[in-house]
Order: structure tokens, then sequence, then C-alpha cells
């Protein structure tokens, strides 16, 4: 039955608006893989119970189901071990861990903060009201009292891009010559915001923004060519 | 001749304050490599002149004169490549360089912002004016006012500490089951601290806590046998 990957979507059930299944997208195509996309929405928890959770991205491949992207990109690497690798070299999972546990507790809340209300306006009708009542019980804020100050969460932005400029200012991806699944751990972060927001994130010159359009052109433009709210960085 | 590692020092020689410098006296370990440790201070320019610039780490390995720990990290790779591999993996290089990355841009100014004035006091006379005239000029504050607020100030290194935290929860070392360059780009920051300060910076169960007892027992206890302010920690 080949391979079904349920991806968060919007009121446009085109746009993926999950960071995760964006991870979990660019790690299928490196390694060669089609998939089927569904799109799903946040309250769809019946959809998805088969998998013993309510969150996506949940991967079907044949009959096994897997949750997590991190746990599916662990399970792409060992099913299919001829496919390029997506950890290439004995320590790249370990440290590819670490990349990814930066990108989701130090870039994914620095970028929330900029394209918070955005993603609300992109929701499915259906997913609003929950959307609306989680984030600001996590946050303890209204969702417009987080994005109030846009330049200051921008500069705290730019503060935790640090780490990342300083790296692909000298190398090509982070994972060095090559894309790996360390570059699709940080670039989901970034499709992520591509796909809900209009408001750039990067300067045009910045090393992140030319590591970014080179990921967006992989896979036959694969991220390039994927329906996106930022229309001005096409 | 061997290899001397010029090092920053307090008013007490033994007392090494750099995080850089650690980073290096752990990889030198790492490869089995015996070194001077000479002590050096801020003002001491003339010292290593002989280098072109005026910071330290500074190697010099049989006539060679390397800079910078990062450098000095990639010499000693392929100087010594028979010895235990500090990049282990052909993936290697380029994550830990993401990974140092962070240590300097993110860890290192949170935990700055903790241990500030503590570093002033160990100083030697003649560096403390060196050192407030240059930090006050960098950090826009006197070095009183940028560790006034210590709940906030630890409580943003908290923050900083998330993705280490939450690897370190499921993996021994940030390289894997071993330690390697990435851990002691790390380690070199919490190395500083314990040798300027008497600030615990975490709580004994913590993960992070736990690699750190792992990383000061290696090397038959080098680092924790070293000179330290944290007397609260052996």
């Amino acid at each position: 039955m080949g391979i079904i990957l349920y991806e968060l979507a919007g009121a446009d059930p085109a746009l993926r608006l999950s960071p995760h299944c964006w991870k979990v997208r660019m790690a299928l195509a490196h390694k060669g893989l089609e998939a089927q996309g569904l799109p799903w929405r946040f309250t769809e928890k019946q959809a998805i119970a088969f998998s013993g959770q309510g969150r996506v991205p949940v991967l079907i491949d044949d009959e096994e189901v897997i949750c997590d992207s991190w746990n599916i990109a662990l399970h792409l690497e060992a099913r299919y071990p001829d496919a390029p690798a997506l950890f290439p070299g004995e320590g790249a999972i370990a440290l590819s861990h670490f990349v990814n546990a930066w990108a989701d507790s130090a870039l994914l809340p620095a970028i929330l903060r900029v394209i918070l209300l955005d993603i609300y306006d992109c929701l499915d009708p259906v997913d609003r009201e929950y959307f609306r009542a989680s984030r600001e019980q996590r946050l303890g804020q209204s969702l417009e009292a987080v994005v109030a100050d846009r330049p200051s969460n921008l500069s705290a932005l730019e503060r935790t891009l640090m780490p990342l400029r300083q790296v692909l200012a000298e190398q090509d991806f982070l994972s060095g010559g090559a894309p790996a699944y360390a570059d699709y751990c940080v670039f989901g972060m970034f499709m992520w915001a591509r796909c809900s927001s209009a408001t750039p994130l990067l300067d045009k010159g910045d090393p992140v923004s030319l590591w970014r359009e080179r990921l967006l052109d992989r896979f036959d433009g694969l991220a390039r060519s994927a329906p996106c709210l930022d229309t001005e960085h096409p």
C-alpha cells in the first residue's frame, strides 16, 4: 500500500502547516520515496486514533505506523539503508539529535512569536477555536499579545539564528557539503513560516537565506513549489 | 619541544579561566597528548605576539603555531589521525561546528550574565581594568548591572539549556555513547563557570549535570582536579 503521511493542513488543504511534517517530507524525498500526503486538521483526532496518539506527522509504511518526526527519520534510515543516508557517518544520529532539539526548543518558539497570528488565519475554521485555546493556555497570553511587539520578536529571532548563521557562512549545509536530516530539521521551521505567513524572516544576502534557497531548489523544487503564503519570496 | 598551550589564568595562575582553552585541554587529553599549559593574562599581548593576534588559546605544536580553539581541534585531528577521533564519522566536523557555534553564541552569553562579576574577581589586578572596560563597552552596561537581576539571568540560562537537556536525557553524550569534540565545546563553558564562580548553574539530578559529572571524571579526573571556585560541587 506504499507510504502515507498525515500532515497538518490549513483551510486550503494544499497548505501544509507543520514544521515537523516538513522535516518528514524532505526526509522522504532524500530517500527517494514517494508518499501520499493526507491533509489533517488539529481537531480530527479520530482520523489518526489508530496511531495511539493525537499528533502529526503520522507515517504509515506498509503496515507499520510510526509517529513523531524523529522516530520517522530513524525508521526511514533503518528501513531504507541503501537509499542516501539521512545520518551520514557514525556520529551523525547523536549530533543531529541536538540540531533537532535546538530547532524544536529554540528556533520554533522564536519563529512562533512572529507568525502565530498568521498561522491562526490560515487554519480551517473547525481548528481555530482549538488552536486559540491551546496556544493561549500554553503561552499565557492572547495570540494577539504574543505577536504585538513585532520588532522585539524579530530581534529575538535574530539572536536565536546566530549559531545557524555563523555555521552557514562557512559551509553550504549543516551536514557539510550536502544536506541531510540535520538540515531538514531546521529547514522544516522555515517551511512552516513560508507556508503560513508572508512575513519575511531573513534578509536576501543572509547565509541562512542562501541555504534556504538551496533547500527550496532541492528535489526538483519540491519545497519551492508547495503552496505558500510567502509570495514575496518565490 | 612538545606541545605548549597558552591559557587564560586568574590572579591565582592555577585558575584557568577560558572556556575555549578548556575545549582544547579536553581535546588534547582525548588525543592522549601531553601539553605544557602556560598561564597568560589578557594584558600580556606581547607574550603571544608571535601568533600574529592577541587572544588565547594559542597552541605551539613543535614549530607550528595555531590560534583559535576550532582551528586547534582541526589541527589535532589532522595531525594525530591514529589517536581517538575528535570528529568520529564523515559528517561529524560539519555538525560539531554547529554545536560549537551554539556553545559560543547562545550558551556563553547566557552563562556570562550569571558569572561576569565572579570572573572579574578572579582576575589578576593587572587585567581588571582592561576586562571591565572591554566588557562594559561590549555589553553596554556596567558589570554590576549585567549580573544584577540574577533570577532573570538564571531563568534565561534555563531556557538556553533546553536543547542540551532534551538530548542528554536520551543519550550519554552529545556525540553519542562516548564523548568527542562536540561535547568538549559545550563542557568548556561549564568548566569556565566552575573555575571562576561558586554559583551553581545546574540542579543535581539534571541530565546536563549528570553529563557534566561524566566529563569531570574523564581522563582520570583531569577537569575535576583542576583548581576551581565551585567548591560546593567537587
